[in-house]
């Protein structure tokens, strides 16, 4: 049975009309499927008007208690609501999840040894179980990046590393595909040219694109964790324009990730 | 099969030392069970504190826009996940909804002759076959007072209703037991003496104290909601102090609603 897993970012979120043209296309997409949401600029902005200062250590924002309940209302509350009432009104049975609902995502406080990240988790382990019963039962799932170690506290987790850890739960029960959304047609040869789409990447040419500086900062770990999901059983990786979703599905756009 | 659900308000939520206590006990209940909770004050003070205005017509508060945006942050947010998060910590495992997620609670935007109450719903149907899957699969289902109307709008609805409305549509299915928790030891026939408990009211008896202002105010729409619960088919609804939840349970404290 198919399985998509999509992740969406902070650009089509805090774009009503990139958001509405997403949903259309993610609703109408068949067979079992997962959504996870990122922030966007949404925390910053309600943060701000409640006086609460962004924390930066490094050029690193840090997850305080005071940034932690901002992220848990505007990630589990506004916008996960948001996007699951809008799937609903097209016709898509969307839930929305946390990591600590029905303890789908069990996760522990980053341990660093100089840096002290604050409230944000490194994922421990997906509930399986749970997730694919959920599926059974024809739920779309809808995930804020929120997790929570099981002693009562919430994690701000980063979200395409739930999608990969989603994804690498369920491949063994599921065909999955993993669609990571961003703000560029895919993986770029010319960073300053959007139409220099490189559509297949395996880990020899990832290694030779790395040594050319082709791929660089922001992109490395997107892509190591996309080479993590399909070395564990994920069938492919995508990455691409949110937008795109049905060509992005068809391999007709954006680079497919491919283990080997 | 026993289903135990409860409805806590503002006033446990509100006081972190009171809502540890009643999480220890709700943790401890036996057999199945629903929580469902109210808002309290942290949604007028991030309201407050976003420069945004409570709007008030005749004494009642109007959930225009921008307050739906704020409890949909406070209630399905921060108080929803923080719930899960510490009952999650006390090894009973919780998952939080609205009535959006999965459909759960369809409504319908409040029509009323005079009164625009703005975004608030009235009831219309609960989706017992997805509440009854996620009981069976041994979760303990926690509700923000949150329903949609499956047009994409999100609707801000009555916690003592919400509760009242999932008893009703799961009691044919279990041993359905209905605890509003409230500021009050239960139905008092003084009340300014909160020993005066009535342990036990049927329509008969609650005609005539409503006749002898007895019962008044505040108090009438939620023993409404009681006897439409018990007329409907719920064991017994009863009504007491969340801190006694075990008592509660037993019958050993609060007023028992009973059918004729």
């Amino acid at each position: 049975m198919e399985l998509s897993i999509v992740k969406i970012g902070g650009n089509i979120i805090d774009d009503e009309s990139k958001l509405a043209s997403f949903l259309d296309a993610f609703a109408a997409v068949k067979g079992k499927k997962i959504l996870v949401h990122g922030g966007g600029k949404l925390a910053t902005k309600v943060a701000e008007g409640l006086g609460i200062k962004q924390q930066m250590i490094d050029g690193r924002r840090i997850t305080d208690a005071e940034t932690l309940k901002i992220v848990t209302m505007v990630y589990a509350g506004t916008i996960n609501k948001h996007i699951v009432a809008h799937l609903q009104a097209r016709g898509c049975n969307a839930m929305g999840l946390t990591g600590a609902d029905g303890n789908a995502i069990l996760a522990h406080k980053r341990v660093h040894p100089t840096i002290d990240y604050g409230y944000v988790g490194d994922v421990d382990a997906v509930d399986a179980s749970l997730l694919t019963s959920l599926l059974m039962l024809d739920k779309t799932l809808v995930f804020a990046p929120i997790t929570h170690d099981r002693k009562g506290q919430l994690l701000n987790t980063n979200a395409d590393t739930i999608a990969q850890e989603i994804a690498r739960a369920l491949c063994s029960t599921f065909d999955t595909s993993l669609i990571y959304s961003f703000e560029k047609s895919g993986v770029l040869l010319n960073a300053e040219d959007d139409s220099s789409v490189i559509s297949r990447i395996d880990p020899v040419y990832y290694t030779r694109l790395k040594e050319q500086q082709v791929i660089f900062a922001g992109m490395i770990p997107k892509l190591d964790n996309a080479f993590a999901a399909v070395k564990s059983g994920v069938k492919k990786v995508i990455i691409g324009r949110a937008e795109q979703l049905p060509l992005l599905l068809e391999g007709a756009a954006g680079t497919t990730i491919v283990h080997a």
